[in-house]
């Protein structure tokens, strides 16, 4: 039933698993690449530029007479254009990705971020003291760098040091504050390491603080999902067990070392050489992180412990990098808004969008916010667990024998992660199902399941045939016993689509508010960017016909990948962009809609699914 | 043979027992106690005011013609004129101490050293935070506080504590940095400690940092001097034995958390109220205390790792106080000239005398200081442990049963501490019989003890008795078996007046060449300031006999106590003296004397003993 093809994208060999017909884009976006496209996909810009190395796709349209000949020669196509129809190896060029990975990644000259981070090495020749010298070492080391000031740690490496390697030393500033010096010239290893701490995984990227290069990536899941799925069974322990926020705490710092160790091994580093570590994640994430007790944010009115950025020393919180590295703390908004979302911010400079646009990252709690005249205001809505696939019947986290994908022809065909039978189904197939139910007829815009009779009639045989009544209701079979890996049938029950509908309708409340409240309709929107490791995963068209999104022309909705990282990132390696980040903070207005009543009517409102699709 | 008086001073009742006709000012030194003597004990300024409360004392003199009637009805007298005949008892006027000390403790508006120390804590009633609010936590109580960044240690408590009590708290603000939030009104419980960590002795004073007051004192030996008497002995440990350094770290951090410990308890105080430590110590004890490693200060050119003031927090080296405390270590000079010694100039504002003037703290290491037209120029001697008592036959430590003063009358009479039968002598003792055989004519210039029949027909016949031949050379008898504590006769011996000779010189010498630098001769010194515990007991005149100090009037010898402990109260209590602190290390010229030629010649010169007093 899944006849998924290979396309493998060039140069860092990684893989996926796609439908024929699905866009490059798509296939793309999957593999984690973040292609650029300011036009929305509509082949109008031709910045999607890649190269077709082996393999066949659909032709070129109309739109691609954009590329000139020798390109067309070459290979190249707009990602946008080509369908995948045949096992394909592309290759991406770093001028075709997300302006803001591209800034991180590019070594060209243009827009490119400048590396600047807080954190540097310099090797310096210090004259060797003479007798009569009545400067100590540290006056010796800081009148050679002509700045600084050594930390005791520093001060307690100096004497031997300095000796070592006839006093030629490297010394780490970090700011004015020299946090180590070592014998002779190690200043080309000078390290720094970005982490998303999100509810549900946390990822690591290890980052060369000279070139401005990634030199690996680590993830795990948060070992915290044990206590619980989303952040309020997190508060719910600290409140409630005493030693609860301790627990939590030594388990994420246990992972972010586990990612952090990975990542090195992997780079080929010693963690010791890395000096700086910068941490975005939810407001809750980042309070265990720093062992500070989240509790205050689940009761009103919700106050985070902090909104600016919180430094402080890898030893101040245990992490195994070097143990005077600083480490920086993302500023957060408020509530339930935190540094993954300013990260967000600042990685799609939303602020300075020339149209009104939206910034969505979809999980357990969608985070909204809406850029306007260079206004921001940003929102939380608890969206629940549906998109992790959690409450829903068969619904699984996307990994190894998840249905990921699905579409309706003659049947319902489907994607499964490893390319293995179904264990069960994640959120992205969960959208996909429902979008697909919605358009043939299945399911009506109250988000109940029809009976086979009650169908349209050109619904396929195939189709029809698995709806299956239920005490009075109706479930909708995904795949029989023998399809499936555990012998028993996967089924979207009627109870998963009103899950879908609640996570769904918070969704969309939230974005309807921000855009009331700015007097705007979704036709004012320019772009809607869809962040997180789950939003760049989901169909455009679907989520929009599942009216998470609003009705907008599915050019305008951008993935634009995971920007907690990228954020992360950006503020490892430049000064400026953490000054960026404190700026967001200050001018980005936090709003609360826990006990809203305007939001409980929006929210009403949006568990029914559109009539139609635009 | 020893018929010492008990002196006891008031208010703090602590007592001293010293030998009929002591003056009572050497009595109050002996008890700690510094008084103001500007004319130098002459009699002529009259500032040395103190009031006889009970007891009898020599009759008044005529510079105590200056008293008013009133005065003299109410029993006071100046304490450089009054000898003691019998047990006192002594009230000592805030007024009369030295000014050093007394602008610690004195409340006067005067002449008082400002109370503004770097931490002090603050009150604070936040307004409850309403539902729509959107700070954190932290910044309403930056707002409350109108400054202050929260450490990442405050952060942890801010949640709690602000809802503990209403948002009502008190924080504790170290600079501009908050290091504490406790709820409620804590803000009467704020302390300090000064350190003075010696290479012998470990002195903390537990200081409230809100009055400016004293309220506990507590020391220990260094138990370092189990692995050797004075710190090249410390340094070698380092150099030769793997883990030398952590060693030595562990043991001064262990015996300074047990005087914090100790002092807390005299104080009634919780050690976790201590918010700031400040150390002053010589350059190899305070990198010890640092953890870092002082061998380079054994080796040429002898550099420190640092010279300026170190700050640190208390977690660095495991301190046993509030965890995110302020720890200072003092600024040093150079060489063996380390934060004592900038302690004692900034407490005895050395550098603003307006006569040239000597610091000299005799210890195991001498450091000398002259100020001359508003420059300093320090440099250390290694003066050897014979002040110590060590390396003397029948030396010790000035402990419970030292002989500690002696004097000639028909035969040797000496006071021993607590008042015992003696089991050694210490280095005042030593002093005090040298100077006193020398001015019997018992010993020549030359330090060679001479047979009874070469000295002075009028020495009487007791002291004459006490010259026992030896091998070709001459003893002399301090006690003999029945009237020790041991049961042995204790001597001083030939090779004592040979090693005291050694002490004697190097410091001696290291005056000379001071005042020879700055074309002084010793007439033009307006005074010599004897710093240090041991400083403070030794008899004036008797140091100036053998030759340790420059032969001038006893009237500009004056003692001025631990100045390391003063300094480090002072800079505990004002940021002012912090930055004074400073400002002497930038002016001292640091003169190293190890491998001087010129220290040699002066050295073996000062080896004699002077022919006559002055």
């Amino acid at each position: 039933m899944s006849r998924e093809i290979r396309v493998t994208f060039q140069p860092s060999g990684r893989s996926v698993y796609v439908l024929p017909g699905t866009i490059l884009l798509e296939a793309a976006a999957r593999a984690g690449f973040v292609i650029e496209t300011p036009c929305g996909g509509s082949g109008t810009c031709g910045k999607c530029l890649i190269r077709i190395v082996s393999g066949e796709c659909t032709d070129c349209t109309d739109a691609e007479g954009c590329l000139s000949s020798e390109q067309a020669a070459d290979g190249y196509r707009l990602a946008c254009q080509c369908r995948i129809q045949d096992t394909l190896i592309v290759e991406i060029p770093e001028s075709s990705l997300f302006q803001a990975v591209q800034k991180i990644l590019s070594s060209d000259t243009g827009d490119k971020l400048e590396v600047d981070p807080a954190v540097k090495k310099r090797f310096v020749e210090i004259p060797e003291p003479a007798h009569g010298d009545s400067h100590s070492d540290a006056e010796l080391l800081v009148k050679a760098l002509n700045r600084g000031t050594p930390t005791v740690t520093t001060l307690q490496q100096l004497p031997e040091t300095l000796r070592e390697a006839d006093f030629r030393a490297t010394a780490t500033l970090c700011g004015d504050r020299i946090i180590r010096v070592q014998a002779g010239d190690t200043s080309a290893a000078s390290y720094g390491i970005a982490f998303d701490i999100g509810t549900t995984t946390i990822v690591g990227t290890i980052v060369d603080l000279v070139t401005g290069t990634d030199l690996a990536v680590a993830s795990m899941m948060n070992p915290q999902t044990s206590f619980g799925d989303d952040v309020l069974s997190r508060i719910k322990k600290c409140r409630e067990e005493s030693g609860g926020l301790e627990v939590l705490h030594t388990t994420v710092v246990e992972a972010v070392n586990k990612v952090a160790g990975d990542a090195a091994r992997q780079a080929g580093i010693d963690a010791s050489d890395i000096y700086m570590a910068v941490f975005a994640g939810n407001t809750t994430m980042q309070q265990i992180l720093c062992r500070i007790d989240p509790r205050a944010l689940g009761e009103l009115p919700f106050l985070p412990a902090f909104r600016d950025m919180v430094n402080l020393k890898a030893t101040d919180i245990g992490l195994s990098i070097y143990p005077d590295a600083e480490v920086v703390v993302f500023p957060q908004i408020g509530g339930f808004v935190g540094g993954d979302t300013v990260a967000g911010i600042i990685a799609t400079r939303l602020d300075q969008q020339s149209e009104p646009s939206l910034l969505v990252d979809v999980g357990t709690n969608g985070e909204i916010v809406l850029s306007h005249g260079g206004r921001l205001t940003a929102t939380s809505v608890a969206a629940g667990p549906a998109f992790e696939g959690a409450r829903i019947i068969n619904g699984m986290r996307a990994m190894q024998g998840a249905i990921e994908k699905v579409v309706f022809n003659s049947d319902v065909e489907f994607n499964v992660i490893g390319n293995m039978k179904p264990s069960g189904i994640c959120g992205t197939g969960l959208i996909d199902v429902t979008a697909a139910m919605l358009r043939a007829g299945v399911l009506d815009s109250t988000g109940r399941i029809l009976g086979q009779e009650e169908i349209p009639p050109e619904v396929p045989e195939r189709i029809r045939n698995r709806i299956i009544a239920d005490n009075g209701q109706f479930n909708f079979v995904l795949a029989d016993g023998e399809a499936s890996a555990t012998g028993d049938r996967l089924s979207l029950y009627q109870k998963d689509i009103r899950e879908l509908q609640l996570a769904n309708g918070a969704i969309r409340a939230g974005i309807s508010i921000l855009l009331n409240r700015a007097g705007l309709s979704a036709d004012d929107l320019g772009s809607v960017l869809l962040a997180g490791a789950f939003g760049n995963f989901i169909r455009r068209s679907n989520a929009r016909r599942i009216g998470m999104l609003p009705q907008i022309s599915r050019s305008k909705i951008r993935f634009v990948g995971n920007t907690a990282s990228f954020g992360a990132k950006m503020v490892l390696l430049s000064k400026e962009e953490s000054s960026y980040a404190a700026r967001i903070v200050e001018k980005t207005e936090h709003l609360d809609l826990s006990t809203s009543p305007e939001f409980q009517m929006e929210f009403g409102a949006a568990m029914l699914f559109p009539e139609d699709d635009v």
